[in-house]
């Protein structure tokens, strides 16, 4: 725990929040490792929802233009992207901005404005932010609940297109296996499948929708979960496959879950975990189209809010919030999460004050 | 040499064809050295021209709808597809045919009609075949010149898609990378860089309109293929890159030539060479689409016989036989292919008669 | 009431089905008065499901490749493409075949075979027919309650596109717009608007789950219908607009209920209306795109029929059979139907017997 | 004339640019006549070359990150879209930017900095401007002769796609159609018909590779132009037709000319000229896609110049340059557009002096 002086004036499109709540991703356990370049100090902490305490002074709306003021519950994309650079202005494809920054990862917290992640109990957030009030009805549970992993998905799933009736199956069950299976589901998928463990998240797999959950704890062998698979499909694989898994012998068990003819979305690999062997044969005679996906821009972030408002019902992504800790126990909820011992671990820094 | 008796009679629907040239395709080669599985023995040629000799009686039309008559000039897809499988009637992707049999390739000839190959005085087309009617102005030699290669290029770069104006670069100088380039430029590429070999090949890139070609005897390391590629694309690399060169470690390599958000056909993989190490990560992180392309549809033909009589003067491709033989010098034929000795081998059953 | 022969013999693909239910369509109303040039005497009736009576020698499976046998329950197909001209070939578009035929509308019952229609004891499936087994657990009621009318809505939304989180407006609360509210939603629509009326349509409107339904009753003028729309769109209207309305006037008005840049699918003018006026420049300005959509094709019907089984919970189309007829009662139905009492319309030979 | 100080200061992204050549385009005659609401008095002009005079201190860069200097060639894009509206940021179609400006347009010349289009010495661009370094060899009156029609022609395509051999038609052989034919010809149109005149201008339209051109002098009857597109395409009609003409019968008569499932682009109605007779029932028989759109982006003007750049041999845009003006006969110019005399007037400050 390191104390930092908070700014003493903002800038005019900048914003000071209070942190309520801000939740620990796969990636943090990364970071935290030391498995990822990153500066360093650094406070961790880009799934954050919090209450604005200071606005600068042209700060007047959030990102969709409703009237932003002191004392609004609030979120915000992670990312911020120049708009200048070629990917931002000619191939419209911000999420790989030549200068991308992202709150709690890419910036050393002994320079000022210090306050840069959401493990503390205040963040400065820059002009350029893409802030969102969050309505009334939206619990920050389940804001946090469904965390970076729902952008991600939906994200994803933009770029691959999920066509209405098509038959998905997901590999893994961790918050972006999760979060997958819902925008899945709400494209219209005719069957969803969701291979992963343990029981507990497949559990909310079954709560969410899936058809059918496949557990890598009783199917033990890759050859087996594609032998189920293909039961499943008819014999032919299915139409989609999503990748959620982040290990790579994921990916050529999942090509061979694909039918011909299908897509193959590698959503899972934020991390870099090495190279796998894949036979570009099997891409060609099958057909197979695979994508990849990074992170999400500010309209995914508005998507998903209100998704979590209209399909709180289906999916309760609040139930996702298994372990609550104080600011003070921040490494023991970043342990837990690397145990898979909880579906979604959050440091909550007024607690028990 | 074997001789076969030529049907008696024909099926209503069926053709008979006396074959006037027949290319050596490179699955010619691997189908000729035993790498793939196909029944044995087996009359190999699969792009083919030649006079009709006996019409069926119901056969009063090609594909197209063109009158056909005894004496025209012909060729052929030289797949056929059920019409009535899992992927013909729901997927629309006849390629994947369930039923697919191939002249050339799929058919034993010890069994009537024995003639299933284009290396052969005649050939027995079956009913369902899509039958092409030859122009008068679009010599035989472009045909076969371009061959299985066009078709194929064709076929995925209509799943892939170019975007006007893209960077485009293609990997291999052989028939299919010669005709990717030519179907890319036709797409209205800014820039198309090759990267291959002989000399003899490169020369004919040039001629088609490569804005850049990289010789693999020159820059015989891939990294600084790669290296180059970026040097040639303001530092990003290509909006889409089409492999077609059909060794494993070509993937990699290519996939390094990508810009962030690029597109990635793997189109030189007809045979199974093997797995490659490749990266998954990479995908996500940047942000690519790999695509997967097989063999092509009559639909595809069409196009390609429209686009050899219209584009005949920018893309000479009739330039790419290299090197004849008759028939009974098949196997001469099929060795200078494998030797890459020719750009194009084919097999004149006339010549010399 | 006129009574022809059954066939003597069926056709080696042929098959005999004694009818169980047959809908109304709003198309036979135009059939049957005469606004469209279809031969005459014809036996109407396009939606229809029966009981396998007799089966062709060689039609062992249906469409899916299920196997079929006498006594199975099945509907089919309203139309046969044939597979073989320009639109079925070179431009997929097998729903505007140049030689088409439907049940119910494209055969004079004088001639042979006779039993061409629905609204009959029998009718007799040509080879080519798309013949579709009914699962047990999916009613008789349920599949002419969705009728041609969900077909056709699966065809246009899958030609427009509807993408995930749209917010769609519905004009028309007939058979054709709750079928395109119900696919709308399954396709993940974040707000469904549905414009029509009387009262009893809307009701189901809102079961099927529109979020809010404008009555034409109610709302009587145009321009409070486009001014209530844009008040439920934050004032810009909306993305998608469906047209399910078949009067021409209904054009204008949905164009002026789309954002700039929304998606308008005329899907209601199956009959010919006769021309509206319509400005081109708000076409450009508006940067809209204005889709058209004919028919459907066998495996929209596939689709159709899984959905209805998959998501008769929250779609009960048995629930729009609001009025049966025995067979001799067919007038009456026809009636019924044109004078908007029902909200569909069936005719039920074996009734009363 | 009249004359306005130049600014005394610039914004520090600010720049002031010395006029070399200005474009009359058709919406100028319609801005100029007064039938579309703008402020008055005003400059008109936007479209236009000229020498960078001076530079705001930070602005360093060109839109593409060339480095930028007193005396460089530039050009821009004539609008500026506010990047954070709900068209520009949920939608990204900032072409339809709720708070768009664009040179020569929507300013008053009476308020500073005055200089707001292109008739003039002088135009000062305001800080997020597109501004576009010029190469030494792409000429002023080849960026001039393709003005605002070309950067029209691009988006229009790109919103529409036109596909690889497709048969295109082009109503109109002005700017807009000669630009939106060079455009159709290098996105690989197997067959390009122009329909448009005078005579001069269909020898543009053959210089730039039309296959055919019906000229309206000679088929002065709308239905026998629809002939004769169809003799020219197998009597099925187009896969697509642009109208570049902006006369509301256009829009009809273009409709027959598709051929079933044709797309069809409304590129020509800037203006509003008022509605016109459409048949809802065509569109939704045919199965057509009817497209809008309106204006360019920044990154259509880069792809512009780069495509005059590399295709100006076959596209030479320059030769559309046959009137040239000084800045005082501006009235002359316009006057000489708006009889059709001229395929593209211009103004050009400095010359005579």
């Amino acid at each position: 725990m390191r104390q930092y002086p908070l700014p003493a004036s903002l800038e005019p499109l900048g914003a000071l929040v209070r942190v309520e709540m801000a939740g620990v991703c796969g990636t943090d356990i990364h970071l935290w490792k030391g498995q990822l370049p990153i500066p360093r100090p650094n406070i961790l902490g880009h799934e954050t929802v919090g209450r604005v305490e200071r606005l600068g002074d042209s700060l007047k709306q959030d990102w969709t233009g409703l009237p932003l003021q002191v004392g609004d519950r609030v979120t915000w994309s992670s990312s911020l992207a120049c708009g200048q650079c070629f990917y931002c202005r000619e191939k419209r494809q911000p999420t790989r901005c030549l200068n991308r920054k992202a709150y709690g990862i890419s910036y050393n917290c002994e320079e000022p404005p210090h306050c840069n992640g959401g493990y503390a109990e205040y963040i400065y957030l820059r002009p350029g932010s893409a802030i969102f009030k969050l309505p009334e009805d939206l619990s920050t549970e389940r804001v946090i609940g469904a965390g970076c992993a729902l952008v991600t998905a939906i994200h994803g799933i933009e770029r691959m297109g999920i066509d209405w009736h098509d038959v998905v199956v997901i590999q893994g069950a961790g918050p972006v296996g999760l979060a997958a299976l819902a925008v899945a589901l709400d494209h219209g998928a005719s069957q969803a499948i969701v291979i992963g463990g343990p029981e507990h998240r497949l559990q909310t797999a079954r709560t969410f929708g899936s058809n059918e959950c496949i557990s890598i704890d009783e199917v033990s062998h890759g050859q087996d979960r594609v032998e189920r698979v293909r039961q499943l499909t008819r014999g032919f694989g299915a139409d989609v496959v999503i990748e959620c898994v982040g290990l790579p012998e994921a990916v050529p068990e999942g090509l061979e879950m694909c039918r011909d003819g299908a897509r193959f979305l590698v959503l899972g690999h934020y991390g870099d975990a090495g190279p796998v062997l894949l036979n570009p044969h099997h891409i060609t005679r099958k057909q197979l189209v695979v994508y990849g996906s990074w992170g999400s821009e500010p309209r995914h972030m508005r998507q998903a809010l209100e998704f979590l408002q209209a399909r709180g019902d289906r999916f309760p992504f609040e139930d996702l919030v298994t372990h609550r800790f104080p600011l003070e126990k921040t490494t023991e909820a970043l342990e837990t999460t690397a145990r898979w011992k909880s579906t979604k671990s959050v440091v909550v820094p007024g607690m028990g004050k």
